[in-house]
């Protein structure tokens, strides 16, 4: 099949999947569940050659480690399965119910989008993250791993098919794409699909809006701070720096740059020198910083880059407004934080922070959905519409208007026969 | 100032407006209203001269007619602001509040999206709606309407500018645009505008959304189907087709197709010629349809036509599988109804039919802001994101979520020191 074929097969199964009951799509899940364990060993070999295939062609460590597919990631996988199973239906939910007159009732209620397109990285878990989400949601997806990972991707995408389909999903609804001309053909696609949710760097994110005109769910650079105000609490400043930046330096909730008020830079500079560099952290900053605590110079792009790595820059600002305006500046509007003990002051940072997420007194690294209690994870998105910050399966939603009447007509109103009431009704939609 | 300048202070001016009291901008719509009335004759002697030079210009009679500005017109827009004010304030309301352990406090809270661009047509009164919604809902806003109400739209944007700011708006927040380059030169500016409004035909939404890489809300063509099932009640036919046909010919909502159920075609098809026919609606049908009734042929390309006028095409169809398919092919997942007596069938209509707005025996006409009770209309969305069908105040509003902690760190949990609790808060977000 081209790609086009299958983008409107997966439109055809997203039509009877959108209206597919929350049983059948649970023994789906399950299925995948127990199929998935049953074929652990061809899912490993399978894996095992990508592995292979990689290490002669010389792949970044990272990279390496992100594509390992072994038994403890499926044990992870298959419990995620699980968890997913136990978490409502998030399709048919009343959203609003309002009477517009007697035997006249509109109810709006959630729905799938349809057809989504998601293109990940090496990690094959995500593909089987992603996948089972969208069928949870009643979501056609058509998928786009790393070439790293081509074995590996195959073997679950034919597994996740087969044991949904026998379960009773409607055939077409997953699709793997496999070739980069096949990714740029499902760009030029927005009859079919409804919705791409790229999973990379910033750059990439931003190559897919440009040469695409289906809506974009970016997932990109957190470049996220820490503001520490004149009054921080010295016990609440180590740790949650510590944690910010050191927890798991290649997360993108990681802080970058940190923000100190200038009254109070000569007590907390030398703390947060002495717990970083205990950490092997690299700090560099600007020329006040550095009057106080002898660390390497901050350019003008260190405050906008994303390190992902063992490395902080520092900048003493005059104050609360000051801090304000360089993270609406410089960062991503993705995670940030203050560390203050005033209540008012963290209620103008968190209304003013034009972010996703706005922290008072803890770690930026909470910026996540399993943290957030959401049970599954799209991924974190810096979109301003739809959906943002970290995106559970309510980010793969949209809704319908039902409108349940009696025969009656517009006119009846416009010409006074009948008055709208638009009242409230305490019920969830009937059909 | 360039457009580019523009924009950036529309932004600046966002972060402040996102952060306003309601009673203040309450205080600017109140101020906006008193001051229109209070220059209501220079407005209608700026609307006189852009009337005056279109008529010069040979501009279609429908397009003069909405052009028109005048008194009566003019109290709609200031009663229209009036019943805005008594809304709720939709920024800072709580849509989700958890509990992720003690003292770890996580909110979902609405606020506004940021930078709204809108393109609209040449009414001059959808920019005093657009913009006092914007405001209402904290939104910057860089406003385009047609070159033929360029006066007009002039003053109405100098009022509320004047107005709203002297009020305690922050200057920057309202930007009108003139210029046609300056458009073009809007679309590229995805740094600071966040999300764009066409109001228009499909073309002009697929040229904008082809052309910029800022995310659209489409508001597009409605080929709106009635599917008359074998059931159907005979004396709900009449008024409904009439209504959804007739009421306002030039609406997105009007009816353009009608699909009938060919057990019942026979009795049902001289009942809609009689009673369209009579309404000076011309017809035309399927090879099926004219076999019973004496009409015009209808091609291929009459199915995804929007006539917007006085006309409708007619279809037999097998049943209610063929119905929902064929409004899944050809429909603009705008609105679309059925006429049934069954419970089960409405059900899997409203199920399976991909559209915004879904019906049970009443009028297509009902898919309006105004009708479904929302107070205030943005417009119709066919989008499959963000917000779909009639767009009130929430479809200008996102969320960003705010946590507030202790000084807990993510450590504190992996390491097994606490726990996530993930219960619900019933309480609102405290800042």
């Amino acid at each position: 099949m081209t790609i086009i074929e299958r983008a409107k097969a997966a439109k055809r199964a997203s039509i009877r999947l959108a209206a597919l009951d929350s049983a059948t799509k649970d023994k789906a899940l399950e299925a995948i569940a127990i199929r998935l364990e049953e074929r652990k060993s061809e899912i490993i070999a399978a894996n095992d050659k990508d592995y292979a295939r990689s290490i002669e062609e010389k792949l970044d460590g990272p990279l390496l480690k992100r594509l390992r597919f072994d038994e403890e990631k499926l044990s992870g996988v298959i419990d995620g399965i699980r968890s997913l199973k136990k978490l409502a239906d998030p399709v048919g939910q009343t959203k609003l119910a309002t009477q517009l007159d007697n035997g006249l009732d509109l109810y709006r209620v959630s729905c799938p989008i349809g057809v989504i397109g998601i293109i990940f990285e090496s990690r094959p878990d995500a593909l089987v993250q992603i996948s089972t989400l969208c069928l949870k949601s009643g979501n056609s997806v058509l998928l786009k791993g790393g070439s790293e990972a081509a074995n590996t991707n195959r073997i679950l995408a034919d597994i996740i098919r087969e044991a949904s389909v026998e379960a009773g999903l409607p055939e077409g609804w997953i699709q793997l794409i496999e070739t980069r001309s096949d990714v740029n053909e499902m760009f030029k696609l927005s009859d079919d699909i409804d919705l791409l949710i790229p999973r990379g760097s910033n750059a990439f994110v931003k190559y897919i809006m440009d040469n695409s005109n289906i809506p974009v769910l970016g997932h990109a650079d957190g470049v996220c701070h820490i503001y520490l105000h004149e009054d921080a609490d010295e016990t609440k400043i180590e740790p949650i720096i510590v944690d910010a930046k050191t927890q798991y330096v290649a997360a993108c909730n990681t802080v970058e740059t940190l923000l100190v008020n200038e009254s109070a830079a000569k007590r907390f500079l030398p703390i947060v020198k002495a717990a970083l560099e205990a950490k092997q952290v690299e700090l560099v900053g600007c020329e006040k910083t550095r009057a106080i605590i002898d660390i390497g110079e901050a350019t003008e792009e260190d405050w906008s880059t994303e390190y992902v790595d063992y490395k902080l820059s520092i900048k003493v600002v005059s104050g609360l407004d000051e801090a304000i305006d360089h993270i609406n500046t410089y960062g991503s509007s993705h995670t940030d934080a203050i560390i203050t003990e005033d209540e008012e002051v963290a209620r103008k940072f968190m209304a003013l922070v034009d972010s996703a997420n706005v922290f008072w007194n803890c770690s930026t690294r909470f910026s996540d959905g399993f943290r957030y209690g959401f049970g599954a994870e799209v991924g974190i998105s810096t979109s301003k519409i739809h959906a943002r910050g970290p995106v559970g399966l309510d980010g793969l939603m949209i809704y319908k208007y039902k409108l349940i009447g009696h025969g009656q007509t517009v006119n009846d109103f416009n010409s006074g026969k009948l008055t709208y009431k638009h009242t409230a009704l305490g019920q969830n939609c009937p059909l």
